[in-house]
């Protein structure tokens, strides 16, 4: 007799412009995805798509856990970032927010949603580790910054990758690949085309 | 009584891996597309899927003049470049065909497949000049490198940009963007995507 188990997948899922920023110059607290970056997210924010909403909506189902860098969360904890009930994905409709984990080589001073994060200083691995015990059958989504998300790939930790390419070009800013990066080849799933963002799946091809 | 004139577009049209490489490192006439940048063809020279077929097929058609730069010039014209019967796009299936225009600083030394190629020294928009009168009623396809792919973008010059994102990650290479360029936000067309490549067009947005 064989057991079903079911694992949950490591998901990148992040938004990139046609350059490869995943933020415009400057990014920080005070200034979200960074001068002119915010044309990235035209298509999870003002213009969205019947299929921007769908793939909102999979992969805030799918999410039960959430993995992110220290940048994103001094943004998204900070200030102008989330509030009570809107975290990852920006909305709740009743469903219990996914809870975060931050990979950082320092506790913050302070965490102002002190309930939604678990900071984890043992590095990316461990956070992933965390993450995954902690979404059940659900999976684990890194959702920046783009170093972090750029590693997961870079190192085989991620199951699927999912990129909003955003038709734009920002010519400064935060890159998804640093170059440098081993060459990897990943297989193409499928492809979601919308006018603010093409929504492209691969997943980690076979070894 | 108005007169429907046929405009010659400019069309970008390159591959390019998730990381914004459109060669891998070292490319030059006798390592084409750099260490490792072979896959990024793989949609147009292996694993051609009829969506591959039919992309490739509609810019054959519709190209009626080639704008490259002087580093594609010296692969395609190199003793493992084109030959007489197969230039852009690979085969001709009886057709004329298109004639290439090379933007380069300095006059080549030799010329192997002389009756087609035109060099021009006074700048890309000499040559985008030259290659519209050429066209008639056709198309004008900028087919590389990255840099004058990415000027035409960049500069405007481009009416139209087609990337075929192959789903590998290169870590070094080529750029088609060198990052500086100034900001643009394009219009999203279409995307028809295939396991090899997703294949993007976008058009100059409305200024």
């Amino acid at each position: 007799m064989t057991e079903e188990v079911t694992v949950s997948k490591i998901i990148v899922d992040i938004t990139m412009s046609l350059d490869g920023f995943v933020t415009g110059p400057n990014p920080g607290p005070d200034n979200g995805l960074g001068d002119g970056g915010e044309v990235l997210h035209r298509w999870a924010v003002d213009s969205r798509a019947p299929i921007d909403e769908r793939v909102l909506e999979d992969s805030l189902t799918r999410t039960g856990a959430v993995v992110m860098g220290r940048g994103t969360f001094d943004v998204v904890d900070g200030p102008h970032g989330w509030s009570d009930d809107a975290g990852f994905g920006g909305r709740r409709d009743g469903r219990p927010l996914p809870h975060n984990f931050v990979v950082t080589h320092e506790q913050p001073a302070s965490i102002r949603l002190v309930d939604d994060f678990t900071i984890v200083t043992d590095g990316l691995e461990a956070a992933l580790r965390q993450a995954v015990d902690h979404a059940g059958d659900q999976d684990v989504t890194v959702m920046g910054g783009g170093d972090l998300c750029g590693q997961c790939i870079a190192q085989g930790l991620a199951d699927e990758v999912i990129i909003h390419l955003a038709p734009v070009v920002l010519g400064r800013g935060t890159p998804l690949f640093f170059g440098g990066e081993p060459p990897a080849i990943l297989e193409f799933v499928d492809a979601k085309p919308a006018p603010s963002a093409t929504h492209l799946f691969y997943r980690r091809a076979a070894a």
